[in-house]
């Protein structure tokens, strides 16, 4: 059921695939890169497994393939930027690169996007910023099947929060995470199994809890981080509100249950408030606020205590958010990385349609 | 076992008490206000019942009641600041009030405070931006009583997250919560009428699951916001990681398990790395992104969206973070604020220590 295959085949074959839908060079490049992070770091859900998704976007023309990302409002330390309609593969790394810029002229920078698609994992425009030793954060906002607490509506999507913190001889503090108790990649891993959830992750449609992986699907909605509200679900549905709040109504983008879906079949919602998905990044020059040799000297320390506390029985440390990811990238880049058996034949289909090799 | 006192009165004894203990009027009214600020919005755990506490701190020379705030680093939009071992509920303001300047010159304005002590609610700092069009962002870290997931260790506080946010005809969004299931006041509440706490609040000393309100004075932990791996804890042990590194690591503060306590009685951590607590704060002008009316405007949109959402079964509506604070508020102004038996005698204990009228 599950085949292996190289980085560089998988990257190339997706790159492929972006150029034939009219991306040019470099931006096919990057959005692969970008893809292609997703499976080396473990999340299957978002990566290659994606391609073809991105593809029927196209195809019902919600993806500019060759976008004019442009600034169309400003100040030295924020930007707006519109996406054009283009892949957020591409677009959220040209947004990461305009904080970088402002961070370096006036030690922070803050961008906010609209008229964006579905930007791949945010950890990894995070960590744009760790090679200029600063601190990167990324966030978006997603296709609405999350019901907020007490909701039976879903107005929310998974809109996850990434922040990459440099260190120094440590590997970076790198946590990216939906701001649901699961994301749906898990759900439908799942519901592949035949196995139930955990409670606290979905309920149904009319607001029952539920354990069924199959919630989702049929019309049930994901729950905020918490679960229910005596586990504090409000704070994951705040949390969640702030994500789409920076992410779209300072940008312009729809927001709540106006997002746009990912699954091009789904029907876009009525008297959309804004243009295309938001995404919001930021990014401060350690620098900005002490020697960046003390602030990873204090990481270093903070990360050695937390790794090496007492455990509880049966685990052995306590995990430095990154670092699994980190190990999972150096094992695939040297082994390969695999991929389901519908998800290959996903990858021939593409294959065939755009008449290239797989 | 309650009694009701007005906000004027109380409001008054806090600053009296302030002032005995060397604040200038200023500093002394400053700091009445953010206390008193927590009883107002029904945080009664944060507001007069500490206000014991923070004299305690003064007694053994923790808390300087004269500080000479100050900023020790900074950039167009950053800034470090020194808190000179001040009351937080003093610092903290200073603080925001910085990174309003720098919003309103270079678009947004971002501090990290050391040498500081608990500053309050974490919402009231983050509010003072709202009468600016400001969006306002407060953090910090506080005395390690979370065990991140799998430790048995204590090594993050309950490190809350405030997020203010601008509307136009509707009630501001304000989110304030601990980065925890549940927050130690909580668990006070649950103690005093011996009732046990629901699952995933807590784990005794060697880690394992626990319903006992008094783990946590028995050497057990509070668990961060998911509970346990399975719900999601470690996405609120990042949170609360976060919160301590912009808090304590960008500025200079102690972090981890080296944050000093509340309590003026538990002995000082050994060896610690920095100087005093750690804040974080930040500020965001509207206009920096879009005009802060369209912005507003899409606000109300999203927040009537969500308020008149379908509801599960016996709730009736969603709701909207900060509302219901901001309906006690009134309430409480109007009304006057219940104190219970056991704050009440702490007060008089005050009263007569300082020789000043209860």
């Amino acid at each position: 059921m599950l085949s292996t295959y190289s980085y560089q085949q998988l990257f190339l074959f997706a790159k492929n695939i972006f150029l034939h839908i009219g991306c040019t060079e470099t931006n096919a490049l990057t959005a692969a890169k970008v893809l292609l992070s997703a499976d080396l770091r473990g999340v299957d859900s978002h990566g290659i497994a994606r391609l073809s998704g991105y593809v029927r976007l196209w195809e019902v023309n919600r993806v500019n393939a060759n976008p004019t990302i442009s600034i169309v409002h400003e100040t030295p330390s924020t930007a707006t930027v519109d996406g054009d309609k283009g892949l957020g593969l591409i677009v959220a790394p040209a947004a990461m690169q305009i904080a970088i810029g402002k961070a370096k002229n006036v030690g922070t920078g803050w961008v906010s996007v609209k008229n964006s698609n579905h930007f791949g994992i945010a950890g990894i425009h995070a960590m744009m910023a760790l090679e200029h030793d600063m601190i990167g954060i990324a966030m978006t906002n997603a296709s609405p099947l999350v019901a907020p607490t007490f909701s039976i509506e879903r107005l929310l999507g998974t809109n996850p929060i990434a922040v990459a913190i440099p260190s120094g001889n440590e590997a970076p503090f790198v946590a990216d995470f939906a701001t649901t108790t699961a994301a749906n990649g898990k759900l439908e891993i799942l519901q592949r199994k035949n196995l139930d959830t955990p409670t606290g992750w979905v309920q149904t449609s009319t607001g029952e809890p539920s354990t069924s992986a199959a919630e989702v699907k049929n019309g049930g909605a994901l729950l905020p981080l918490g679960g229910d509200k005596e586990h504090g679900s409000h704070k994951g549905y705040m949390l969640g509100s702030i994500v789409d709040i920076f992410s779209a109504i300072l940008s312009g983008a729809n927001y709540g249950p106006w997002v746009p879906p990912f699954p091009a079949y789904v029907p876009m919602p009525q008297n959309m408030p804004g243009e295309g998905i938001g995404h919001f990044f930021g990014v401060m020059r350690i620098d900005a606020f002490r020697p960046a040799a003390d602030f990873k000297a204090h990481m270093d320390n903070w990360i050695c205590r937390f790794k090496n506390a007492k455990t509880v029985a049966g685990e052995t440390t306590v995990v430095i958010p990154g670092e699994p990811e980190a190990a999972i990238e150096i094992e695939r880049m040297n082994n390969g990385i695999p991929i389901i058996g519908s998800v290959i034949t996903d990858l021939k289909e593409l294959a065939a349609k755009f008449q290239v090799t797989f």
